[in-house]
């Protein structure tokens, strides 16, 4: 099987996995527990914590809080900070964020969605407009989870604050982080991440926060754990995977992405011109190619490409109730080009062999039938 | 290491671990993908949940919803159920319902809390005369996490429902699930379990719902998972090793607790009964045994049993902050009783040699000093 749906979820990175089987075997104590063991466990997560906290930003200026997933941590931030006033989000935001948003606006407070441009990035100016003195919360997806669009999130912060200082700026950074350099600024106060995405486990995330945005609100209540701020005993073996894969991963990050770069331009390269049209910017994340076969139906592609041995994704995977990416309609394409979409997305392993078999599948496929 | 704070947390079972390992290194698919790899994943997950459900309760009338642990789905269940009216808990909830019934109440919610009597079960008249035609939430813990008390939650539920039909009856069966038979009646609702209290993985936990109850919320929002009521990519990995371990402790549930009763009276015999006096009901759960070296300090007879080799807890793991436990407090000790709790509690691969050298140490730390 060559496999590229990284995007949705990737292999867990077997030396990750390795390094962490200790913490579900052997120090599979309660880090509350106040002997040693409990202790030993403790300081793994302190140490994944502060591991994780310097891959982003400066750690005397921002800490973690360890989450269930990365819809948990998009959860905290949209409930924790849109309480009142308005909140402002875009039309590319990942599931997580969009849907809490509109569940924020079932509850009362008004929600602004900004537009995107065809790449899926948001309309800055348009965005900015709609910030206002009442404005709570801005969230602005980091990477696009569909076509890979990057968004300027330091840039954009920068401007929100300078609009309205009072406004918590959140960014979901899930395809972000451990794929693209990511650095927090001051301007920036929640930032989510996800481990399932860079090599760890499904059912672990986090939530980065600026120390100095102390008005974040726990979401899940009981215990006390995480300072507090995410009740549940921790999931040890699930920290410490994120914590390996992390540190794999950002050890190489740059050439990694040089390399995925590569992949997904000969990728696009290989593929029939007269079929394909491409969605992803150039500039967008080096492991997302999002294409579609005007004419064709995804799903349809996907399942034929599946048989031929390569998986690839449609829309986001996260919600596939309905017939169209609501992100990519948002992007502005016609009823022919957001039913033919495939997003090809890459992991540092993925290889270029694998990249010229899977354009020649990607080929068959549309013009099969 | 003689480990019994198995009421914490408890090891892995080597047996899930190694059936579950395969949906993290094979299987990594995300279940909402929908070429077969996903597919595979998601019929992992839909027969977890069959069978948990079916441990518990005729599978007609209930299913489940995978949550992140056992403090999500309490959460989930006492936010979802408790938006309007009153609320209805015990002074011995688990801190998980314990702390988002007083977030209710930081919201404008009455709280009502049932006192409890000396064994830590709850005060049955008192508790039924808190519930009105107002009250929209009851929540009961089936096994008291600190003394290991039981409360009769099925009959409960039936008195709470003939007062008043409309109130949602919820129990937190963290401490009963795997351990003592648990049949879920029409009259419960809402049922919260946890993976690592039983051999699975930190990370997981499911709540149980009557499918008559509708009114169900979701408490993560976004991609529409769970069937809507959990959003955020399933944790295939964490809910294999879950259902694996139910299975293996489903199996011999009534020979296991058999033994751990026989652990419990015979490490109880051999306490100093000069030194030790004991909280834990007979009638409690076999696989708790709460006693107390009144004058002693339990978090320094916890740190000496460390060094000699013995893991106890004190107080509740879950919440370490306060000198004494708020839940033991309730059953009505004095400062003496209360400073000097430990928490001893067994697994079903407990031995007999264990109990007897552990009661050594036990006797050994009260003796100290």
């Amino acid at each position: 099987m060559i496999y590229l749906d990284n995007a949705a979820t990737t292999a867990p990175l077997q030396e990750a996995l390795q390094r962490a089987l200790p913490y579900a075997e052997e120090v599979y104590y309660n880090p509350s527990a106040r002997y040693h063991g409990g202790v030993v466990a403790a300081r793994l997560i302190a140490e994944a914590r502060r591991y994780l906290t310097q891959t982003v930003a400066d750690a005397a200026l921002f800490d973690a809080v360890f989450t269930s997933c990365g819809t948990e941590a998009d959860n905290q931030a949209v409930f924790s900070a849109g309480r009142r006033g308005n909140v402002v989000a875009t039309a590319g935001e990942h599931a997580a964020v969009w849907a809490a948003c509109n569940e924020l606006k079932n509850r009362g407070t008004e929600v602004r969605f900004a537009p995107l441009r065809a790449d899926g990035s948001v309309d800055e100016a348009a965005l900015l407009s709609l910030v206002d003195e009442r404005t709570a919360l801005v969230s602005v997806v980091h990477v696009n989870n569909e076509t890979g669009a990057i968004n300027p999130v330091a840039a954009l912060a920068r401007r929100v604050k300078e609009k309205n200082p009072r406004a918590v700026f959140h960014s979901d950074g899930v395809q972000a982080y451990g794929k693209i350099p990511v650095r927090l600024t001051r301007d920036i106060d929640l930032y989510s991440v996800s481990a399932h995405k860079i090599g760890g486990l499904k059912g672990t995330g986090a939530l980065f926060r600026r120390k100095g945005y102390t008005a974040l609100q726990p979401y899940l209540f009981g215990g006390g754990q995480e300072n507090g701020l995410r009740s549940g005993t921790e999931n040890v073996f699930g920290i410490a995977c994120f914590y390996y894969a992390a540190q794999s991963r950002s050890a190489r990050i740059n050439e990694d992405a040089a390399r995925a770069e590569a992949c997904r331009e000969r990728l696009w390269s290989l593929l029939d011109p007269v079929r394909f049209v491409r969605l992803s910017p150039r500039t967008g994340t080096p492991y997302i190619l999002t294409v579609s076969a005007p004419g064709k139906r995804g799903e349809v592609l996907q399942r034929r490409l599946w048989d031929a041995g390569v998986a690839v994704g449609t829309g986001s995977a996260c919600s596939s109730k309905k017939p169209h990416s609501r992100v990519i309609e948002a992007c502005g394409y016609e009823k022919e080009v957001l039913d033919g979409v495939l997003r090809v997305s890459f992991s540092p392993s993925t290889t270029e062999e694998e990249v010229v078999a899977a354009a020649a599948r990607l080929n068959e496929a549309a013009a099969a039938e």
